[in-house]
């Protein structure tokens, strides 16, 4: 057996229960990536004291193995299993937070998702993205600004949405007309835009995998809070990747992906008035929806880290 | 918009980077499984505080998600790379010590690696476990005892080891003898035990998948320190998983997946003495060890939650 005092305890290179994280970091070579080094010491640092206070079972432990295994193995090349794993828990939204911190007043993020698709068609203000003629219809309209209430022209508004049986167009290839409930519109000179569909619906993201299988076992539903999702972006402005979300979905405060913000729940008013109606070109009854969005001017994210 | 008064502020269900675990966790059913729910919670709680510490930008959180999924997707039925990146990460040695908290003087336990295989070949004392006639001859010996020192026969002492390439039998089917270097001893009425083999060596844990990258990119080494595994037995006595380590390897305080116990470090004394060596049936010089197992009375782990 080695000496005792070969080594100053603090200082022992061997694991230790009460000193492990620091054991495993103090490993990491002073010449790797700063960054690098920090992510992982700190990770590690979270690692062993959830571990610590969990204090598992070697069974509980496997468990935790085979679910991080089956995660990775459920992805393929259009299934993301831990984007959605890093959704349920909350990630997902909490590092959109942290990198879009805006002044009060402007509009503000929320995820991304999975289904947004680059080069949309373009429409002009008032065109009709609903193209399978599904849904009851709604007329969207609203003003693009920035945090002075100074009107933006020319700014871009990617939109997407689900068709009323809850599904995304790349769902539903071959079933759906292609880009079915998705378009790009400019805003004017005055910053308006415009712009008819169908009222979106709720659905449940996918739950057939691991990530499925964990939120039945801790009680949770897979489903999303229906919603609008929209990309606006104008040079000069901060790009807003946010929803807009129906006022009466069930689902509004339980969103599978903690997706909504109080900011983020429109208003929908029900028009009843076929005269109403035939001015904007949809069939009555139809959903008016008002919404506006306020940039903020373009700057670094302020995160406390570069 | 809703109106701001519908939900007091500090129950809001709706996601708050602040609160952003709380949300998440208040989420989970009551009638969820009480242990799942707080195992979860402890989780969820520590992975938000990792995410609001570190402050991923968004192609950090997209290499994380990369990492996990790449990680899973390596694992095969004969390979396990998310229990790879949880011995080198400290976790799986933490683990161990959790659940295997044991009086003071009874031999610590130390991580059974995955190159055990149940079954191996039952030996008289004495018999030679090296089938290839490769290395430095080997004599272990010792005694299994209790912690008042009374000894224990009829123990069972099951060993395994590299041979001098530093490979397992199971890593070089067809090029090692079956059963190479892996044997099953029974400790005598005064518990002693006594066998032969050859030094083990150092060797790399499989570096050719995520966890490999991640050791590389962090400055680290895959190698473990040379030892020899046991596993030893007796009824009503806490079975113990351990190693016993070589002095002379330069990867004992930098063993990769933390294996090193200071107690677990051998002496190994080279005997240069052809008479002794003939004695105990191996060509001198050969390196003599003596190892004593001192076992704990069998009882549940002390684990703070049952």
């Amino acid at each position: 057996m080695q000496s005792a005092t070969s080594a100053v305890p603090s200082a022992s290179p061997y694991f230790d229960e009460a000193r492990s994280a620091e054991v495993v970091n103090a490993r990491m070579s002073e010449d790797a990536d700063a960054r690098l080094r920090q992510v992982m010491s700190v990770l590690v640092k979270h690692l062993h004291a959830a571990v610590k206070e969990i204090e598992p079972t070697h069974e509980e432990w496997f468990t935790a193995i085979r679910f991080l295994t089956d995660t990775g193995q459920m992805c393929t090349d259009w299934r993301q299993e831990y984007i959605l794993l890093s959704d349920v828990l909350g990630v997902s939204m909490l590092v959109d937070a942290i990198n879009h911190r805006r002044p009060s007043g402007a509009t503000p993020n929320t995820i991304l998702g999975p289904f947004y698709v680059a080069n949309a068609p373009e429409y002009r203000n008032g065109a009709n993205i609903c193209l399978d003629g599904k849904g009851e219809p709604m007329v969207v309209e609203g003003r693009v600004a920035d945090i002075n209430g100074n009107p933006i022209p020319d700014a871009k508004l990617e939109v997407w949405q689900t068709n009323d049986d809850g599904f995304y167009d790349v769902q539903q290839k071959g079933i759906q007309p292609d880009s079915n409930l998705r378009g790009v519109f400019t805003s004017d000179t005055e910053g308006r835009y415009w712009f008819k569909s169908v009222k979106p619906r709720h659905y449940p993201i996918p739950s057939d995998g691991p990530v499925g299988k964990l939120l039945a076992a801790i009680g949770r539903h897979p489903n999303r809070a229906a919603h609008l999702h929209f990309i606006v972006t104008a040079p000069g402005f901060d790009p807003v990747i946010t929803h807009i979300f129906t006022p009466d979905c069930p689902y509004l405060p339980e969103d599978a992906v903690f997706g909504v913000k109080r900011e983020l729940i429109a208003e929908f008013n029900k028009i009843d008035d076929p005269e109403a109606g035939e001015r904007v070109g949809v069939l009555s009854p139809f959903w008016s929806v008002s919404w506006d969005f306020t940039l903020a001017t373009s700057s670094k994210p302020t995160r406390a880290i570069p």
